[in-house]
C-alpha cells in the first residue's frame, strides 16, 4: 500500500503509527492551496523524517496524487479545502482518510456521499479513546437502557492559533471544527440519527482572532425523540491540566454515564450507585480506518463522516443566520 | 406581621425557619382548589405543629385571605394556580412568596408584574446555596472577566410523583417546575437578560405519569452575546446519593467557574489552574424576601421572578409547538 499527505494543518499525524506498523509505503506530501509554510509542511517533515519516513516533497497536489497514484490520500490542509481535495481524491478512486469537516458546503459534502468510487474516514479520535470507548460497550451491553439525552462540551485553549482561523474564507467556524466532535461521538454513542438543529455562536472577545467564533451551543433533536446538546469554547484557561475539557453525559432510562476528565462513570440502580468504569484499550482512528477499507470493520464509514459534517454545518448555517 | 400558607405541594417550607425565627404569626392554612388531601395540607400541619405553629385550617384561601388580613401569603398549590392566587394577593395589598413558576400563562404573569401593591418573591433557593454563592461571590469580583457562556443541568430522581404531575392541566411541564432554577440562576449569576430561546421535551419513558415532561433542553441568547443552555430530567437513578444534580459551568474571558456535586471550582491563570472555591454561608430565600419587603436589599425581586417565569414559559412553549 502506498500513502501520501496533502496538508498538515490538523492531525495527518494520527495516520502515522498505523503507517509504520503495517510497512506503508508514505510516498509524497504536498500542502493544499495555502503553501508549505502556512499548512505547517515543515514541521510535519521534521516530524516524518524522525519516524524514519521520508516522502518526496510536492509543489502541487493533483499533480502528486497523477504521480504516486497512492491507496490513501490524507488529507489536512486548511479546512475549507478538505471537501475539494477529497473529493478529487475519490474521483480518481484514492481512498482519503480527512480531517473533520470533511467538507464545508453541502455541494461538495454531497457529491462525496456519492461519489463511490473509493473510501473516506475522517479523523473522529474520541471514538478511540479509553474513557468513550469504555461508555459505548456500556450503552452496547444496555447497562443505562435507552438513550434518552446526552449532553456533551468541547472547551479547548485559545493559544496563539494560526493566521487561517481569523476568517472564514479559510477556516470553517467552531461548530464544524470543534463541536462537530460531540455531534459524532453522540450519534456514534447512541446509534441514533440526528433530525433538527437549533445553534448559536459568538466571535465577542475572541482574542483579535478576525471572525473567528469562539463559543457555540448547538441543541438538537434525534430519532426517537432523543435530545443531545453540545457546548464548545475556546476559553480553557492556560493553566489548566489538559488542552481539552471533553465530556459526555449519556442519560438513559436505567442509568446514566458521564465521560469526564478522561474517565467514564456510571450511576444505575444495578450499578447500587455511582461506578466507575473501567478504561477499554486505547484505540487508533487510522487502524480503523484500515479496518474499514479491509472490510473487516463498519466502524469509521463514510456515511457516519457524511452525517457528522452535514449536521455540524446545518447548526453553523442555522447559528450564522442568527448572526444576521 | 402575619403570614398564611396556601397550599403545600411544594416548597413552602422554607419559609418555616424565617417565620420562627421573626416571631411572625402564622396565623391560617388552606389549599388550593385541589383541595387538603391533594395538596399535602395534612403532612404540612404535622409538620407544623412539630415546629411550634397552630395555623387556623380554612376551607377557602379567599374566604382566609379576607379574615386574616396577613402581611404575607405563602402560595404552594398545584402550580397551575400559582399565578392566580398570587394575583389576588397581590391586588388585595397581600404580600406573596410562591413557588415557582410564578405563573403559567403570560396573561396572568403581565398583570403580576403590572400589579404595585404588594411585593412578591418566588423560591429560587440555589441563589441561597454556599457553592453557588461562591460562584456568584468570585464572578463579582472579577475572577473570570466577562462571562460569555453558561450551561446548566438539574437531573432529578422520578420516584412516585403526585398524581397532577399527570396532567398539563395541573401540572406545568418540566421547564417551568425544573429548568426554571438554571434559567433563574444564570441570570443572577451573569446580570444579563435573557433575549431569545429554543427548547425541546420529551415525554417518551416517562414512568407511565401521563403527558408529564420528562427530558428537556433550553439554548437562550443573552445581552452581550452570552449563551446560556440548561438541561432537565428526571431520570437520576434512585441509587444515587442527592435527589438532584445540579451544575452549573460559567465560562468567562479569564476563567471558568463550575459548580458540581456542591462545590465550586475555578479555573484561571490567576489562581495557577484549578482551585476550589471556599463555600458562603448558607442564605435563607425566605430570609432575602423579609429583606426586600423591608427595603434592605434588592436581591429577590419580583422583576426577577417574572423574568424567570416568563423565559421559561417562552421556552416551555417553545418546546411544545415542536411536539405538534
Amino acid at each position: 500500500m502506498k500513502i501520501v499527505q496533502i496538508g498538515a494543518a490538523g492531525h495527518a499525524f494520527y495516520a502515522y503509527n498505523g503507517i509504520k506498523a503495517h510497512n506503508i509505503d508514505f510516498s509524497g506530501i504536498s500542502a493544499g492551496s495555502a503553501g508549505i509554510e502556512a499548512e505547517g509542511i515543515s514541521q510535519a517533515l521534521e516530524r516524518l523524517k524522525k519516524l524514519g519516513f521520508s516522502p518526496k516533497l510536492y509543489d502541487d497536489w493533483r499533480e502528486m496524487l497523477d504521480a504516486e497514484k497512492p491507496d490513501i490520500a490524507i488529507v489536512d490542509c486548511w479546512f475549507n479545502e478538505h471537501g475539494k481535495i477529497a473529493l478529487w481524491a475519490l474521483e480518481h478512486g484514492i481512498n482519503v482518510f480527512v480531517d473533520k469537516p470533511i467538507a464545508t458546503d453541502f455541494e461538495t459534502l454531497d457529491a462525496i456521499s456519492e461519489c463511490g468510487k473509493a473510501q473516506l474516514g475522517a479523523m473522529f479520535d474520541a471514538r478511540c479513546n479509553p474513557a468513550f470507548k469504555a461508555a459505548k460497550k456500556a450503552i452496547e451491553q444496555g447497562r443505562i437502557g435507552e438513550v434518552r439525552m446526552m449532553d456533551s462540551r468541547k472547551s479547548y485553549k485559545l493559544g496563539k492559533r494560526p493566521e487561517f482561523y481569523r476568517s472564514r474564507e479559510t477556516y470553517c467556524g467552531i461548530i464544524p471544527w470543534v463541536a462537530i466532535h460531540a455531534i459524532d461521538w453522540m450519534a456514534w454513542l447512541s446509534g441514533e440519527k440526528y433530525t433538527d438543529v437549533s445553534a448559536i455562536l459568538s466571535r465577542r472577545e475572541n482574542g483579535g482572532n478576525g471572525d473567528m467564533d469562539i463559543a457555540a451551543a448547538a441543541q438538537f433533536t434525534m430519532t426517537n425523540d432523543v435530545i443531545a446538546t453540545v457546548t464548545a469554547d475556546m476559553y480553557r484557561p492556560a493553566s489548566a491540566k489538559t488542552h481539552g475539557d471533553d465530556r459526555v453525559r449519556v442519560v438513559g432510562t436505567r442509568g446514566i454515564i458521564e465521560v469526564m476528565s478522561g474517565k467514564a462513570t456510571l450511576i444505575s440502580d444495578e450499578a447500587g450507585g455511582l461506578i466507575e468504569l473501567p478504561d477499554e484499550p486505547a484505540g487508533d482512528i487510522f487502524e480503523d480506518f484500515l479496518d474499514n477499507l479491509a472490510g473487516k470493520s463498519n466502524h469509521l464509514t463514510k456515511e457516519s463522516a457524511v452525517s457528522s459534517t452535514y449536521w455540524a454545518l446545518r447548526a453553523d448555517r442555522q447559528a450564522l443566520s442568527r448572526l444576521g
